[in-house]
């Protein structure tokens, strides 16, 4: 059984989802959202890292994958998202859980097939190849199970039996 | 006594400056670098955390003064040094220290009267102020020197005294 948690990070609002891959398929589901209440930006990111410490103290995942905050025109917001990413990267290694990162088109694009896709469409998608008729979770929470999905797609089976 | 700990977030290298501040002027300093070895993006981050907690339980500052990456046209620049800033944010909010921000310019303008100084006429001014004759920390800590002294001059005396 591999476990592979997968982090959506925003400072609002950082979704996470805990994919459990067994050989014959996916096992195991849950999900959540990190909502950091209103505060200096130091508390609000230590928040993001705290919970995420606590996530993966709980469940023990193989990797963490991550959405890479890239190609933002507003400079501004795409500094916040890559701190938020920052403050969930630093709980991974700081607990020695491997982390890797991939751009939110890579994401839609292995999972539901095309760069531009929507959020519908990618979450539709991510339902149908795990077998899913209903996917109950919020869409920051679903996004984060997207990227832990793209990453067991990108992991060469090799890699994952070693896991086991 | 008051204890003010500066930053100069940086992911190759972040400066750190402890400044000593008593009724009667600056009472003490102590400066270094924190200098991440080469690796994943995520253990770098957590180097920068993990030294930064070290510091904050040991020298236990009243505030961390930092310097906000702002302004840069590279918005891969601006991300990597957002997220090294939350990598020492994060340290200090965790130890329940507050964290104060700067932009470069108002650290300059406030340490050496000009917002476009540069590092050598900052330095000059800071020991000037400092009653030194000579400060032989390198330029990143002489820059989180900096900005520690610019949140000295900023915090109004009220609060210096609340403190002690």
């Amino acid at each position: 059984m591999t476990r592979i948690l997968g982090i959506d990070p925003g400072l609002n609002a950082t979704g996470w989802g805990l994919l459990e891959i067994a050989p014959d398929g996916a096992a195991g589901l849950r999900w959540g959202t990190i909502r950091p209440p209103d505060g200096p930006l130091s508390e609000r990111l230590n928040t993001i890292n705290w919970n995420v410490r606590e996530l993966v103290e709980r469940h023990r995942p193989d990797s963490v994958a991550i959405e890479r905050p890239f190609n933002h025109r507003n400079v501004k917001t795409a500094v916040t998202l890559g701190q938020a990413q920052a403050a969930a990267m630093i709980a991974a290694a700081a607990a020695a859980v491997p982390v890797h990162e991939y751009p939110p088109r890579q994401v839609k694009e292995a999972v539901a097939g095309l760069g531009s896709a929507d959020k519908p469409a990618v979450k539709q998608a991510l339902m149908a190849r795990l077998g899913l008729a209903e996917l109950d979770a919020p869409a920051d929470a679903a996004d984060a199970l997207a990227v832990a999905y793209c990453h067991h797609l990108m992991t060469p089976v090799a890699e994952s039996l070693e896991i086991q």
